[in-house]
């Protein structure tokens, strides 16, 4: 499919006027075509009036339509082919297994929120029968959950597919009976072009109205705010920095009708590294981490990027490992050059904190944008003293907090902000005092717990919680990922004393 | 039992130092004794260390323990039995039945979350079995709801005992695992001082925490601030005026660590009446009607403070006999002399409106502080035009706007701000075009829809929403009474591949 540079308000494509944006190969800094341009507020007012116009018919299709529509976005997707690929990684710098991956994530996402609209779950129906007889009389009550309305919605630049145009939260408000306006990352404008083909093609073969779904361009931040202030807009999902994330709460908490923002932010994912577990193989467990922290040059929400470990001959073997595997590294392309500068920026504040220091750092790059693997350490009285030790880098980068006792390795998990998740690598026989300790308190910080495992790579289920409390996301209450996403733009409303005939359909019968 | 004057923290009784608060019978204006001292910042940061303390232990009780608690907390307000009813009937000028109705609510509602705390539903338990063959792997995956932290429940002035001290919100906050600080409402401090003392010796009886539970007294706005302000304050739970409840959403979203505010504001409550039911016996329509905004001298948040109605022969005799009734009722006192006025200012403005006049008025008042039930009327293009009239006038206050066409009627429906309740009356057999629309854009804008019924009476049970789009409520998302209620509190939490001695208690053996 031959890119245009042209946003897609509801059923026609539109030439932005603004300030214009280029996708760049960050592999080697050359742009990419097309130019796309800046939507301005008229394109803006059109895309949230046509959302709201959809809304009306949009939320009475039966689930099945739904499902359909969001099974025949899958498909389009899949036939977009190689030339999604190859568009994503040239605009991302991510190899192709990696966005092969991710294609079959939006895929499968999409999929299962097709099933999650075949079963009953999501419309949480309720029934409590007339009481005639009762003093007072019950009246006959039923409810069941509607849509929020039309959602603005964030591509992220770390997930070109799965959190971007046809992503995650567009699956589940498309799933919930809300239209949606996306705002696409200028950092993969083609990729976002080509998904938004895909998107706007099926809301044409299943016959809906035009105004499910738009797809805007920005170079700055214009369009976002603008959409996050629309009174159409009821609700917001973003995944990205914590200024960003901030930034659209403040706009939505402004407006006349304050409305929900479900903001995926910022967090270190902590692993505390138990004696017991350390001393068993200090090496292999090294390499794994390793592993998952350079996985994606560590351009995750989930990067483990901070290590809590006592001190002594274990983690000396582990450290020796982790910084031979780490000066062996090749460097990885990041996303765009401006995250690249922010992750060196980042981890040079960072390091320049009293009390840490360099532990082991990949090779110096050999091309442009290139991630080098970074681990820095300190001592826990350090940690415990300095908040600004918990700063996220964006990247391949962990700080390592050497701990003196038990003691200390609860009090940083005490001290710990909110976080996507946190992890225990321990053994079965020892140490469960500590660990119950750790897991207690983790809890209130974090909305996914994993034992001997690491956090990267979240799987897409009933059980999964990718969220957490503040400043992980701005509502810990919900998750951007699995099925219990839906629920994000979902509400209850209650029937009293309705006629059959008058009733929802799913509220019929009981 | 003898009143002290004294605010609960913890297991202590404490006399505040701040400015004097004292309870006056709205009924002659009689100060009555004693006199309660506006709790200071010291106090507020020991009930909130208390909470923070508590709220360990107490989230890991098991759901029996809690379930036991809030029976003894129901038992333990029965035991007060007359006592409570005199003082509440002297602190609010409501009847001895309305009193005695409402304490069996807040005993039944303390009863309820006890059985849902018997019941799963709540933990919302989910399971994703691991998949050790599949590439890559998927590792077990369990998720429960856990507790948010101490939350601040703000007393209501209308509802002395259901939305007070051992209210609704503090039955689901308790019910989550949440240790709760309430701000006693300053018109009732005596009452909730009983109260107070039913809930302190439930947590002593239960051999809970001491912080589960505490209870402060205040003049004016300073103590819930702070309250709403304070890092361990993790949600909370008000119901009030619109301007009170935004006030505090802009404290919780200006902390380092923005909170959830379940605030219930304002709603008028708009009663449709179509035509073919407006014919059929229009004078007992309007005798029902009457009787439900007279309910309590109208000072609830379901009072039904908008009709809306076509022109015509049936309307005329549906004003005749509301003007009738009104003429001939009987003063009823308002809740505190603050709230008379305020009801006196609110109509006053309401009737200055261009286009609003008065239809009926009761007659004058014959005591201090009481309500005299208006009607006031105004035309569809009128409404339409001025959202003024969409104000919210607290006690037994309408405002009836007819119009010419079954499009204006929708056109006012389509107009509405977010609302608690909307209704409609119709006849099975005919309008059934206009009542489909209706209820298709009502569905958007409330919370509970009925039929053929008055929104005042609010059902405790599990299909029942008392939420609504803003400003109805601050979230929409959610319910202040029924079952859902509890989900207010809590947050999921995903288990990764945790060995079964690990795991919470409710997902081992799954």
């Amino acid at each position: 499919m031959k890119l245009t540079g042209q946003a897609f308000i509801g059923a026609t494509r539109v030439a932005g006027q603004g300030n214009a944006l280029q996708a760049m190969d960050p592999a080697d800094n050359a742009t990419l075509d097309p130019v796309y341009s800046s939507a301005q507020s008229q394109d803006v007012d059109r895309a949230c009036e046509l959302a709201r116009q959809a809304f009306g018919p949009y939320r009475k299709t039966d689930p099945e339509t739904r499902a359909r529509f969001l099974e025949t976005i899958a498909d389009n997707i899949l036939e977009l082919g190689e030339g999604l690929i190859q568009r994503a990684m040239a605009e991302t710098g991510l190899p192709r297994a990696r966005l092969e991956g991710e294609r079959g994530r939006t895929v499968n996402q999409l999929k299962l929120f097709a099933e999650v609209l075949r079963a009953d779950r999501w419309l949480d129906i309720q029934r409590d029968p007339a009481l005639p007889e009762r003093t007072p009389p019950r009246p006959d009550l039923r409810s069941r959950n509607i849509p929020l309305g039309p959602v603005a919605v964030f591509g992220a630049s770390n997930f070109p597919l799965a959190f971007s145009v046809a992503g995650g939260d567009t699956a589940s408000a498309l799933a919930a009976g809300c239209p949606v306006i996306v705002k696409a990352h200028p950092a993969h404008p083609g990729t976002s072009e080509l998904v938004g083909h895909a998107l706007q093609q099926a809301v044409k073969q299943c016959g809906l109205d035009e105004g499910v779904f738009s797809l805007l361009f920005d170079a700055g931040h214009d369009v976002g705010a603008a959409l996050v202030a629309h009174p159409a807009i009821k609700a917001v999902g973003f995944t990205g920095s914590r200024k960003g994330g901030t930034a659209l709460m403040a706009i939505a908490a402004a407006r006349p009708e304050p409305i929900p923002v479900y903001a995926e932010m910022s967090s270190i994912n902590p692993l505390f590294l138990l004696s017991d577990a350390l001393e068993v193989d200090p090496e292999t467990l090294a390499e794994q981490y390793v592993d998952s922290l350079q996985m994606g040059a560590g351009q995750f929400c989930t990067n483990p990027g901070l290590l809590v470990a006592r001190t002594g001959p274990a983690l000396d073997r582990f450290i020796a490992r982790a910084t031979e595997k780490l000066q062996g590294s090749q460097g990885q392309t990041m996303l765009t050059p401006g995250i690249a500068q922010a992750y060196n920026a980042g981890l040079t504040s960072l390091a320049a904190q009293p009390g840490v220091e360099l532990i082991a750092r990949a090779p110096d790059a050999q091309a442009p944008n290139q991630c080098q693997s970074t681990l820095l350490g300190t001592r826990a009285e350090h940690f415990l003293k300095q908040p600004e030790l918990q700063s996220e880098v964006f990247g391949s980068a962990a700080l390592l907090v050497q701990c003196d006792s038990d003691a200390q390795m609860l009090a940083i998990a005490r001290g710990l902000e909110g976080q996507l998740t946190a992890g225990l690598h321990l053994t079965d026989q020892v140490d469960t005092t500590l660990a119950r300790e750790l897991i207690e308190v983790l809890e209130t910080r974090a909305g996914r717990l994993l034992i001997n495992g690491f956090p990267t790579g979240v799987e897409v289920c009933s059980a999964m919680v990718h969220g957490g409390p503040y400043p992980a996301t701005s509502d810990g209450r919900t998750t951007s990922v699995g099925t219990r996403a839906i629920d994000r733009f979902l509400r209850p409303v209650c029937y009293q004393n309705f006629p059959e005939t008058l009733l929802p359909v799913e509220l019929q019968g009981l």
